[in-house]
């Protein structure tokens, strides 16, 4: 394969951060003194552990803060994937108890993996029958069909704010609306991972019972997560022991990855504005670019209703994977579909099934995920890198377009 | 309350390794790299993801020649309380599809709130029967109890290797080769927390089938665990999604927090014997000294079968609560009871209980625990000022000792 004016980078163009992201200079600052000095365990009485438990408190309001919350609303779990876990577990032992007629449960067929697989298993094991509302070309929700799938037996919901893969927004203030106004009793979960620091949050506005979050896809550190309960709203630990987090989730508190995700939490509250001007104006950049000058390109996911970070394009007769294999030999470091899920090679992004796609354009489908941290130049360089790329792949392969 | 000898010192006398212990500097060292620039997420094909998958690992390495154990036999977790859930429940939802005749689950009196609660959830929520083992005087299990107490159907053991209250190591090893012997099918799960780092542990030797171990109780950092389980038993996973960990326990990986792990047990690896005799010996002054210039105290557990860093004492007529927060103003900080539990204060130990103790030698206990950072400096100075304490509490509440 000839290079043309590429050449290898030596620090990577990390275009992945929708995956996990750099931990922020400042979010590194405020964990440092935790891993050196303050190592008490927050349920501790003496001054260390006081220390420690101070610092979670303080967390946990930097987080209400960025969503609007009250404090005492937001518990602490290991990620995204167990928040996940708690709401929709949680909630289908309260219903198995207290609501047996509600045993129905209404997701889309876009949500992440620790979504439905948790799902499968509360069908399997608990059972529960579970309705799937499908999406449209452009990966949202139509709110029809929705309606119609919202039923007097339906306990819970769980639909995501925002796709980890197309970058899709879903309108959950109006489908929360609609479900209640079926079912008052219906709790609505939203999994906001993708969305947190994309997009303004409001839990109120929203009107939802809980919400799922995770640091590490807002420059904190990794291992950290919190589901948001409304207050009022019982769900039942999925983790049982000490007692910690209000007797919702036991386990000593990862006190220093709290802290960390505290901060970014709050830098994100500050400038989630300003960023998202910068980031919006690279992502255009990008889209543009590509749509113009790469020929069998396709956008997926949708051109407005989309978080500002995520840009995710299928092109015509390429491997998704053999590609990002290339990229990445020239410091470009994207990802194919989801990279939450460790076993991605063997099966085709789920997403790109619901939105109709193609085979060809699943295996030919690739994300690039921007972050605060990326310039406008090496965009340029990534840009030029694909362009060339699937120029010569096509070219090996024959196909029409090169 | 006069001070008589006492200053409050600067730094404080840290006496509870064992509920947090502060992070080793090599440790800290190992997990900078991964703070500030080695981000990717595990499951991404690109640089930095290999780069995070190959830390992992390593990890997994540095574990598994700690307690003898193949590193594809390490599954992480976000703590010791997720490993102990993970084990229990885990074997639970198997033995209820595969082995329904072996719903009857065998543990001890003393075990920690992390196994306990999680046994509860068990019997109330999957209709298992639940054996209590009860324990000798000085903690220790009797093995003919032990023996008459495992029946055919019982489908899983769950013994604690060292207690964290009062250090107490159970002989495991029998244990297991009485429990196999009775029915081959049993699993055998051991809590070895408290045990890490203290005693030499060997997976074979001890031919357990499964071990929850916890890195902030061993100079790693806090919410990072593991569950060892022997290549050839099964169990179901208990959090769901994209399928890491070998498909059982699911989320991104806690990147830094297992490095550090994977480092601080390389460290016990080779410190282990030398950190033994040093910890030991402040052990023996701290208990000969207690016994001997206190009044009215007792040891609590065994004098010779306990992990080699904990010390815990009833007083007479005191209360432990009391104490220590006195203690605390003094900077050396103790614990009464466990601490991994966030609500202690409202109940007592029911490890203390399960010894046998009477209401007054339970509310006076307290427990240190010993770090290898300690000096014997600073253990002469925590207990002098214990000794003033309690002899100034006694004068107070006129109690006879004083
Ligand atoms: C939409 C979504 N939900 C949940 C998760 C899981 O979060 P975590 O990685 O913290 O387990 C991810 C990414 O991993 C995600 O993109
Ligand atoms: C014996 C024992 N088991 C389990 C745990 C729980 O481990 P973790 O604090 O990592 O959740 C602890 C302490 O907290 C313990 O002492």
């Amino acid at each position: 394969m000839s290079k043309n004016s590429l050449t290898k980078t030596k620090e990577p163009i990390y275009l992945d951060n929708a995956s996990s992201s750099p931990i922020d200079i400042s979010v590194i600052n405020e964990m440092l003194p935790f891993l050196t000095d303050f190592y008490g365990n927050p349920s501790s009485l003496h001054g260390l552990g006081r220390k420690s438990n101070l610092a979670v408190s303080k967390a946990r309001r930097q987080i209400s803060k960025l969503i609007g919350s009250r404090s005492n609303e937001i518990y602490f779990t290991s990620g995204g994937t167990e928040s996940n876990n708690l709401a929709l577990i949680g909630s289908a032992r309260l219903i198995c108890n207290l609501k047996p007629t509600c045993k129905r449960i209404l997701i889309s067929k876009i949500e992440h993996d620790s979504i439905i697989e948790t799902i499968k298993f509360i069908e399997k094991d608990m059972g529960f029958e579970i309705d799937y509302v499908p999406i449209e070309k452009d990966g949202s929700i139509d709110l029809d069909i929705f309606r119609e799938m919202v039923s007097t037996k339906t306990g819970l919901i769980s639909i995501m704010l925002a796709n980890n893969e197309i970058g899709t927004i879903q309108p959950i203030r109006d489908m929360v609306e609609i479900a209640k106004a079926k079912n008052n009793e219906t709790i609505f979960h939203s999994d906001a991972v993708q969305a947190l620091g994309k997009i303004p949050i409001n839990v109120n506005d929203l009107k939802i019972d809980m919400m799922t979050i995770s640091s590490h896809k807002i420059n904190g550190p990794k291992g950290i997560g919190a589901l948001f309960i409304k207050q009022g709203i019982h769900i039942k630990p999925i983790i049982f022991g000490g007692g910690q987090e209000m007797n919702l989730r036991s386990g000593t508190e990862n006190v220093i990855a709290i802290v960390g995700f505290g901060k970014a939490c709050e830098i994100w509250k500050e400038k989630l504005a300003s960023v998202q001007i910068k980031i919006k104006g690279l992502q255009k950049y990008m889209i543009d670019r590509i749509i113009n000058e790469i020929p069998g390109s396709v956008l997926n996911g949708s051109m407005e209703n989309r978080i500002f970070n995520n840009v995710n394009f299928s092109f015509s007769g390429i491997n998704g994977e053999d590609l990002l294999i290339k990229l990445d030999e020239y410091g470009i470091e994207a990802s194919t579909g989801s990279a939450c899920s460790s076993n991605k090679k063997q099966k085709a992004s789920h997403v790109l099934k619901a939105l109709g796609l193609t085979y060809d354009q699943i295996s030919g489908s690739i994300r690039f995920s921007i972050g605060y941290q990326n310039t406008q130049e090496e965009l340029k360089i990534a840009i030029d890198a694909l362009k060339n790329l699937i120029k010569e792949f096509r070219k090996i392969n024959g196909n029409s377009f090169a």
